[in-house]
């Protein structure tokens, strides 16, 4: 029944179920998604698959966000191969977001599908898509993903799979049927038909495959949304079924029902607005951000750092060149992860909590400038980078990490960041999501346009046309 | 090192590696798989997906095989819809070829890959596709594809993965990346880029979904070519790597290595024309064709049935009503896998050996015709369907079956195949597989037309330009 559960609840959910929390935390994934999108839109992997499949793009109904022709005319391709572009752009730097029980990055393909499905519905057939009808299905998509990750978390992951590639084929599917009113059987066809496409096994990290993966899965969600829409059949208990997604993909774990029960409870708690008991969070409400493109585990590293070059003025030369040793104790994952001690690239330095500390000791920053190749191999950082040593703490959360700073007279300058930024404990601010979109946006759009774009994302609730939000991100 | 020495197999398989022996059951391959697609062509499913995704068909460059708009006008659409659709025509009727160790239905995806690229390549490119690089770019997909499915069978299929649809985006790359010349680096890329995109979990069988998987293979492989051609990147050890293919797919079972050392091999002893020692056999010689459309494990029992129609002149009714009950004493699998007494439909029938006794007896026939609903549903059938009894005998291989009549007047009537028509021990001879094309291409293209494109199939080598193979099947 969990495949029909889910469907049945995705057909009925309105915008009027979401309460004011449910919405601020969806428009904050929006916002942190589409400037994600716009950072991402210029680096060379989406520039190698816009360029590969060039060749399939015929029609010219959607966006390729960011982009424009040499001659400066927007790019524009299918809606499929806009989705899988826009998707790739979206994690390309890694600096998405993070649902952390699950390691999902929930926002991405679902945003890219419903924008490139906003833009080709006006077109195809004249109809508009309104912000709110955009955000309930967004919702839609995230927490039906989220509950199937949980469910098989954190096993699946564990065992080999990207969990982003291969549970949001089922969140598009699930947003994409909220939003063109599917019936509840072809809500569940749909949701079928997209489980049977899981994307991406983990050995791909540190390649353009690990992007790719969240491209295909918007664009086999949309694909299976369709089909599911001409009466295409899947099997009605695609997830909890004998040899379904679960069995084969969970490796038999089943806290599914659970997990829809959950989710069914909330909804109502939502709807009865009761004041009385403590509110349950959706799983959208537990999404956060990254400040830092990188591995999740070195954010309280560089947090520390940052913090660590403003407090002891570190752009001063003088004082960065006073330090002789920096020690790092830190979680238990760090090393494992992230444990490359001489990377060679922008791509490998993420994979490295030595770049980490030492960008944000000498720069800092850590945004997707300071992870390009000549930052990498630049004598400052490596200079620094060279004097760090990194010790694993038994006891240690993953959102902790000590810095301790050895200078030359002998003094220790500790830094002991309890909750690194981007953390459930210490989320970012509006403030801090500004910051990162126009970080992204400005030098793609410019800065009128960017600021323009910008303010559609946090006003999405009143755009009476979100294929707008795409032409703008033009 | 196992994807990179796959990848530099296919970047040097020539057609002038190939023995005659392969050369010939690649060519039988072609044409059953040809014959397969359009006896799906105009199946419902296929036509649900036409349909379904007609939004999206923007260019006209590849053939939509077998079939023709209201005006009689060929359906036309882009390189990856064109081979999605054919792909599921391939499958739907459950009648296309099995590899028996691996149970993968190994051409469908490759053929129609290869046959929507050459299309697309003549009109994009000007470039002409040979046969006999058509048919390379066939046994090169073949072999890498069963080489793979031998390496984790059968623990892959039996944990519920459908073994074609997860192999074959694999199958496809290789194909494509020998066909269009890619460098061994980039067909390792792109056998990495599609196997991280499996397609299929075993919950959809009896779905519209089961024939997807082999579409979906199609139009991953098709564009993981065109990424890796573009210079995209993805793991060099996908398969073999930590969190490869092989571990998370195949769970751990690692006979890679060997299987590739045997692909080696054998190439090596077709080249050297040893006539000394026995020679092996190529994965694609050990390809069958399926003379009925249902599962393999019904056919030693429709094979003794069709044979008891003809020796007892069953078509006379008279003789028919003498029939007072059938035994029939089969492999231990055929009850569990396809013991439906009552089958609804033609799609339930496909899994019904009683189903399959009756049409053998009653109709001296199984082609995709003796499981319309209304054949499954018709008096006479289930007539016969009422009378019969099956037995699980423990010894009993899996290509074998005795069936045992008794008549009226107390007479028994048994009839013991040995090794069912379309085994490896009773292959389909040429001349069967032909009527088994006919059967399927008359109806869609006529006689004089589906002659012709038969011819071509046969003489696929001789072809030089397969482009028109396609043409003609419009």
């Amino acid at each position: 029944m969990a495949t029909k559960q889910l469907a049945d609840w995705v057909s009925a959910l309105e915008y009027s179920s979401l309460a004011q929390p449910v919405v601020d935390a969806a428009v904050r994934s929006f916002q942190n998604s589409l400037g994600s999108i716009l950072g991402g839109s210029n680096h060379q992997t989406t520039q190698r698959t816009i360029k590969a499949l060039q060749p399939l793009f015929d029609s010219r109904q959607c966006t390729v966000i960011g982009h424009a022709t040499l001659t400066g005319s927007a790019v524009f391709c299918d809606l499929q191969n806009a989705a899988l572009i826009n998707g790739i752009a979206s994690h390309v730097h890694d600096y998405d977001d993070t649902h952390l029980h699950t390691v999902i990055h929930p926002a991405g393909a679902v945003v890219v599908s419903l924008l490139a499905v906003a833009e080709h519905l006006k077109l195809a057939d004249g109809r508009v898509v309104t912000g709110k009808d955009f955000l309930t299905a967004l919702v839609a998509g995230i927490e039906v993903g989220l509950r199937i990750g949980n469910a098989v978390s954190p096993k699946h992951y564990d065992e080999g799979w990207h969990i982003t590639g291969t549970v949001s084929p089922m969140a598009v599917a699930a947003a994409l049927s909220n939003l063109l009113h599917l019936t509840p059987e072809q809500t569940a066809n749909a949701i079928g038909i997209s489980s049977t496409q899981p994307v991406g096994v983990r050995v791909h990290f540190g390649t353009d495959t690990k992007a790719l993966h969240v491209g295909l899965a918007a664009q086999n969600g949309i694909q299976s949304v369709m089909l599911a829409r001409g009466g295409f059949t899947a099997a009605s208990d695609a997830l909890e079924g004998r040899r379904g997604w679960v069995e084969v993909l969970g490796n038999g774990s089943n806290m599914l029902d659970e997990q829809i029960n959950q989710l069914k409870k909330l909804a109502e708690q939502d709807k009865a607005d009761s004041q009385t008991e403590e509110r349950g969070l959706w799983e959208i409400e537990k999404n956060t951000f990254k400040p830092f493109p990188c591995g999740i585990v070195i954010h309280p590293t560089i947090d520390a750092c940052i913090q660590m070059h403003n407090e002891q003025k570190l752009k001063d030369p003088n004082n960065l060149n006073k330090i002789s040793s920096v020690r790092l104790r830190v979680h238990s994952l760090v090393l494992d992860l992230t444990g490359k001690k001489t990377p060679k690239d922008g791509l490998e330095a993420k994979f490295s909590v030595y770049h980490g500390a030492a960008i944000g000791l000498v720069l800092g920053s850590a945004t997707p400038a300071e992870y390009e190749d000549h930052i990498v191999n630049s004598s400052d950082v490596l200079q620094i980078r060279e004097k760090v040593v990194a010790e694993v703490e038994d006891n240690m959360r993953s959102d902790e990490a000590v810095v301790v700073l050895t200078m030359q007279d002998g003094a220790k300058i500790e830094k002991h960041v309890e909750h690194a930024v981007g953390s459930l404990d210490r989320p970012m601010t509006n403030e801090e999501l500004r910051e990162k979109f126009q970080s992204q946006a400005e030098p793609v759009l410019g800065k009128e346009r960017a600021e323009e774009v910008e303010a559609m994302a946090w006003k999405i609730c009143d755009v009476p046309d979100v294929a707008r939000v795409a032409k703008a991100a033009r």
